[in-house]
Order: C-alpha cells, then structure tokens, then sequence
C-alpha cells in the first residue's frame, strides 16, 4: 500500500461541487477548500482543475473561483469548452450550438451557417423546444449524426435543488436519432489524459477528487487514475453503494488532502 | 399462408401518418385513406384506431378526423390518455402533468398537488426546461421513481418537418434518474391487447397497420398480431432494414387494406 501511495504527485480537482457549491449569487466556497488547494500547492502537488462547467469560459471560472479565494491561472483549467473547439477547428465543422450565451465567446469566428454538427453543453435557459428541434432536424438528416456533448453529467446542485445538466438532453437527442454523442470533457478518458500529461505525470502517480460518483471517479479509474469521491457537491449516500468503487470516500476537499498527505 | 391468412377479421390503425398527415393548419388526409376506412367496414372488417396521440383528447381526435371525411365514434378510439387516467385512479395517484394544454380536460378532478408521480405525453411548447426540472426533482426523491411516459415516440412529420415526440424527453428524465419510465400507450403490449379485446378477438386474427417501424410494428408483432408497415408519415427508407421485419411494407393505407383483402 505505502509503495504505491508515496507515488501521488499531482491532483485533478472537479470544481463544482468540489471547491465552491454554485448558486445564482455567484455561489460559495465549501468550507476548507480554499486552504486545502493551498496546502497541496505548498506541500509541491501539482494541480489542474478538470471541470465540465460549460457555463462559463475559463476566464469566468477562474475569476469567479479568485473571488472565493482560490488562487490559480487560467491555463490549469481544463473544461470542455477549449476541447471542441480544438475538434472543430481540426474537421473544419459548422457547429449548431446550444450552449450558455456566456461562452459564445470562445466560438466566436466559428461558421455555423449551414450547420453539419451539433454542439450541446449546459445551455440551462436555452434548453428549449425550439432549440432541440432544430439540433434533432440537423442530426436525423445524418447517415452519421455528429453529436458533441460537452460532459454528460445528470444533474448538479445549484441553490440548494437539483438542476438538469447537460446529459439528460443529450440522451434526448441520442433516443430520437439512434445514435451515440461524443462526450468531450468527463468521464472521456482523453480529456482526463490531457489534464495528466500537462502535469508532466503517468496517470497512476494522479489522484482525482470529484463529486460525481460516474463522471469524476469512474472517468478517472478507467485510465487509471485514483477517484476520491467527496461529500460534498451533488454527492448522495447511495452513491456509496455504486458499482464503481472510490479509491477513497471522505466528507470534503479538505479531508481528500489531508487523506493523501498522510498515505 | 391462405390458411393463416383467412383468418384476419379485425384491423387496428395507427392514426396520424397513416390515416391523415398532422400540421399546424389541422393537417390532411393522406390519399386514399378515407375510402380505405371505408372499405374496410363495408367488407366486415372491426375496426379500432389505436394512437399514441397525447396532443388532443379523443373527442377533439374524432371532430378532427371527422372534417377530414372519416367516420366513426369516439369508443372506437384508443389512446394513453384514458389508460394513464385508469392507472391513476386505480392507484389513488397525483401526477405532476407535462401534458398538452389540449389535453387538461381529461385529467380534471385529479389531485395535482404534493405529486407523487410523473405523467409525460407530448407536450409541444410545455417541454420546457423549467417543467422538465420540476418532474426531475419530484423523481429523483423516490426511491422508485413513477414517470407514465404516454407513448415513447421519437418523432413524428408535421409541416414537412420531423418533430421531436415525447419520447426522447422520457429518455431525459430516464437518464437523468437512472429509472425506467412505465411506457402507457404502444408499444406496451397491454395497450394493444386493450384494443383486440374490445375488438372480440384474438391477436392473430387482427392487423396493425402503422408508420412507425418500432412503436407499431414492432409492439404489435411482439404480442402476436401482424404488423404492416405503410410508407407514408414518418416512414423512412431505412426502417425496410430494420431488425424488426413487418407482415408486409405497403405504400399506404390503401395498399394496406388491397393486401390484406386479397390474401
């Protein structure tokens, strides 16, 4: 056991639900997660933030999470966002998007005229009738329909209730065309091997913490990174009775650093 | 084959994309359509129209039909709406409705508030994210989640356009739950066998003709009843490879009845 812990160099933390719970008033940060990031900063642990927020652009993110005191830079974030479009740009396609009006900005110079994908990230107020239609009439004309979607989390917690993400929508879209979307962010395993090989680690010597007991943890051990599941967030008790197995449950982010401080 | 075949006695039809084509202008018969009905009742066939139509109740179905130049009554129309009332009555339930406001009449006198379920048809303009939340949350409290989704459609023709059924929004909140929702319309072979018993007869004396490969042909052959396929509504050239395989594709309701009477 202490062999293989003494290897941990670097973490990946999720960031809703990990370091701040999200509300309509900017949200707040969880108790002890500010000082826990300091801590593996000053205990040497390298870090990256691995989130399928795709609410927000990375600057957003980093300068609402700088108002809660977290101290980072925005090239440590890793979300969905900066993903597609590396797609996008490499197959020259004209994305329909449904995305939150606040990272249109990251598509900007992006065709979208006569659109032969679709783009689905956490649209919240766009997730209309309207739009799911037009996104279904451009993906069933497909003999194979083009799907991106940014995550596939089920839901999150935001002013204390449960909120849809972006999957269950794109579940939508998947029954009624008969096919599969690409997932781009968590649970994909190239978007958490990008974060990894950034760090300049292997995947084994990476602990992820997250709140998500499919997303985050079991992303994360399908290519072999640790997942510590945390309290915290959108996390459930029957969570620990999942299939999936954490490398560790503890109550918060706090805890996580102090659970792997002292492996 | 003539042996199995003398013995069809009873027809039920899919309604729209088979007997008339929807639109927002109150749609059009489909060519040959009225005098197939007709034919059939002027040659001794039973007839009952079994749809999943959630949008109208099946008194504004008849008066629809009706102007189209259809005859029949109301009894011999078969759809969720009354099957979903007959499950919440027996089960003393009180459903939270995503329903098409045409369709309210039938659930007067139903006790709505505190839910303790889920009732899903197709709702048009009432999917909205705002009442898709408000089902995910009552669902997700239970520890066996109750959501009657009335049909599992994926899509239906309208104006010329395929347009998103009720279907994929059950495969949201499905997925959003991690439950299966209680399908209450075809392709449930309970729906179907409703129909035949009315009908006075057995299942292999009885033909579903329908434009839907998986909701009509495939849920009335699943309980041992023919299933034509017409090629007209939503029909499209790839379901003649489907895995499921009708009794016969024919071009429409006319050609149904032509076959089935020559047998």
């Amino acid at each position: 056991m202490r062999l293989s812990m003494e290897k941990i160099k670097g973490f990946l933390l999720d960031i809703t639900g990990v370091l701040y719970e999200s509300g309509s008033d900017g949200g707040k940060a969880i108790e002890g997660s500010v000082a826990a990031v300091q801590r593996l900063r000053d205990n040497g642990y390298a870090v990256r933030f691995v989130s399928n927020e795709s609410q927000t652009t990375r600057e957003g993110i980093m300068n609402k999470l700088k108002k809660h005191g977290f101290q980072m830079i925005k090239e440590e974030i890793f979300t969905p966002c900066p993903a597609v479009l590396k797609i996008v740009r490499e197959r020259d396609l004209r994305p329909f998007l449904i995305v939150h009006p606040d990272v249109l900005p990251d598509f900007e110079g992006i065709g979208t005229s006569n659109p032969n994908c679709v783009i689905l990230g956490d649209a919240v107020g766009d997730f209309t009738y309207e739009n799911l239609n037009k996104a279904f009439r451009i993906l069933v004309g497909q003999e194979k329909p083009l799907l991106y979607s940014l995550g596939k989390g089920k839901f999150y917690r935001e002013n204390d209730h449960l909120t849809l993400d972006v999957g269950p929508f794109t579940a939508a879209l998947e029954y009624a065309c008969g096919a599969e979307a690409t997932v781009v962010g968590k649970p994909n395993p190239e978007f958490f091997l990008t974060a990894v090989r950034d760090l300049n680690l292997q995947p084994n010597e990476v602990v992820m913490v997250g709140d998500d007991i499919e997303s985050d943890v079991g992303g994360a051990q399908a290519c072999g990174i640790k997942g510590i599941l945390v309290r915290t967030g959108k996390y459930r008790p029957e969570n620990e009775q999942h299939l999936i197995k954490p490398f560790a449950v503890v109550n918060n982010l706090a805890a996580a650093v102090d659970f792997v401080c002292r492996l």
